[in-house]
């Protein structure tokens, strides 16, 4: 049982900043992901994209916006249970919360913060009969772990950013790479659509288009595609791994089962106080939430997580009353014993 | 008369960001400020410190932050009347507001955002009889332009981190600097105690301690400045300014007398909504408003611009719908022509 402070579901900018918030109030996160990384959409949809409206940022990447809050929070020595999904939740007698995921790891903590973005990202699944008998037998809808491939061969299908910089990624890493699209035409950055380019003359990427994968063959784990390319007779492609890189959609998911008030796909908060749900412990924040005048955007999910680390922390803590000290006065005291502070006046004579 | 569509009362990071958000918008704004520069307290008070709770920023110098945000809001263009106290407001007829400062300047919008932060700084003034008879004649409490000293004799009071700070920088410009402190001890940067050390080592800054000045001698402008310092019998220094340096206190100042609902010094405002007031079209944002579980923080401030822009849109515009559009998605267009915007995908056959 992983025990903490503040149990925070989803790991995307909103989440990792509560981890910021919390620290400053000596509180502990704990973060569950099913993606398998942090950063939320940021670093698993468009780690390469400009973010024009984060205060103070003219422009950041949003890769470098997951970096930066990383940088920021590690002082407080955040957990993560990342590539799993928050599936049930559970009261307790004693006004603690269990949280288990879809591979059973438990959680327990006494405030619970869903900063789940649009949803848990599943991955969009290519009609293939039989796909569902390979899965995590040779069939990945993302990736997670590159070393899985290392000298292994590999079928990538899709035709966007995800499988053209997978594509190119695992040519350094996997026996063969083959690369399926029902069209000629990939959408991308032009700079990927051009070095997959070269690595197709170089022979290092296979190319097949425009083709699709109509089946697996395999005893137990793939062993082969079925492949129809136009104009020729289906075939087999011998491959260990079969990987369809067809883009995420977010499902609010199994949160929508936890009790809680839903409105528009989204779950309404009391905004006018502290984000929490009609079930008391329980806060949402970022773009999981709704209220009247709801806006999606990141820097307002910092707010949100700020204020409800004040209410989580008074829950935590019935008979104290925490005064709020500036970072820039107090400076901040990490989890792992550092301080970062201001230079010191001094008072020194002139003589 | 200026005229604009958001006025904006302060000029901190709050009311700088505004600016941003209201842009995305296509509303221009006006932003009145009684310190002589945009930044607020981050640039007056205390630029040279970090600050480590601004989302996604580990640590940033306040004087830093004042210049990422005047980045980010170039494009818009926003106006700004600066060294002048927003003194009063009327209501018009057409539901626009005239707001005047201190110094008569008018300004007309259809909304008015207070982002006052803890109020307009007033500079904490010696107790000299006659020193009123000379303010704006040689006696300056901040200095608003440096330009002013130029090849003039220089009195600078007080044993802070600003009578250091400037004494250092106007021994370029002045004929002669005095500086007067009533100890021997300075309190202030370690670097910039050292520095004045060395200056007055190098006959560069003429240091007088322990000792106050008590009186201002001059016919209509000040010609010099009556110096009691400790064991010496009184005496008068020649000197076209005289500069105390004792520090800004913040006051709501007339803003008080707005008609505005007023708690604990701070503007009431609708935090279930648009951080409107009591007064349709007036609102207020950042360190100036309270509500249930308000923190004065910065990042808050933002927020709150971020959602009161919208309320104001529809104030602006009361038949068109506002459909946000993500900053990655749709870029940002300034209002002096220019586009920021991701890099396009690109749809390339690969052969």
């Amino acid at each position: 049982m992983i025990k903490t402070d503040i149990l925070i579901i989803g790991a995307g900018p909103t989440g990792l900043f509560t981890v910021f918030e919390a620290g400053l109030l000596k509180l502990r996160c704990h973060l569950i992901d099913a993606l398998p990384q942090p950063g939320g959409q940021c670093s698993e949809i468009y780690p390469k994209k400009p973010i024009y409206d984060i205060p103070a940022y003219p422009e950041i990447l949003a890769g470098d916006l997951t970096d930066k809050l990383m940088e920021q929070i590690k002082q407080f020595e955040p957990g993560f249970t990342l590539g799993e999904r928050a599936d049930t939740v559970e009261k307790q007698e004693d006004g603690t919360f269990i949280v288990t995921t879809n591979k059973g790891t438990k959680h327990q903590a006494p405030v619970v913060a869903i900063a789940g973005g649009l949803g848990s990202f599943e991955p969009r699944k290519p009609p293939i009969p039989n796909i569902a008998d390979f899965e995590d037998k040779g069939v990945e809808y993302m990736i997670k772990e590159p070393e899985l491939y290392r000298d292994k061969d590999v079928v990538i299908a899709g035709g966007g950013d995800s499988a053209l910089d997978w594509s190119i990624f695992l040519t350094d890493v996997a026996k063969s790479v083959t690369l399926i699209h029902r069209r000629n035409e990939f959408r991308g950055a032009l700079d990927s659509v051009d070095k997959v380019q070269e690595l197709k003359n170089e022979g290092k990427i296979n190319l097949i288009t425009p083709a699709e994968v109509k089946g697996i063959v395999g005893d137990g784990k793939v062993e082969g595609a079925l492949v129809e390319q136009k104009d020729k007779e289906p075939f087999t492609i011998k491959t260990d791994h079969f990987i369809p890189l067809f883009g995420l959609a977010p499902k609010l998911g199994p949160i929508a089962n936890w009790g809680l008030e839903i409105e528009k796909n989204a779950i309404k908060v009391n905004n006018a106080l502290d984000y929490q749900t009609n079930v008391p412990g329980i806060y949402a924040i970022g773009d999981v939430n709704t209220y009247p005048g709801k806006l999606k955007l990141i820097l307002c999910g910092f707010h949100e997580a700020t204020l409800m680390c004040q209410s989580a922390y008074q829950r935590i803590h019935p008979d104290k009353k925490y005064v709020m000290k500036y970072t820039t006065v107090g400076g901040v005291e990490g989890f792992d014993g550092t301080k970062k502070e201001a230079p010191k006046a001094v008072v020194k004579a002139i003589n």
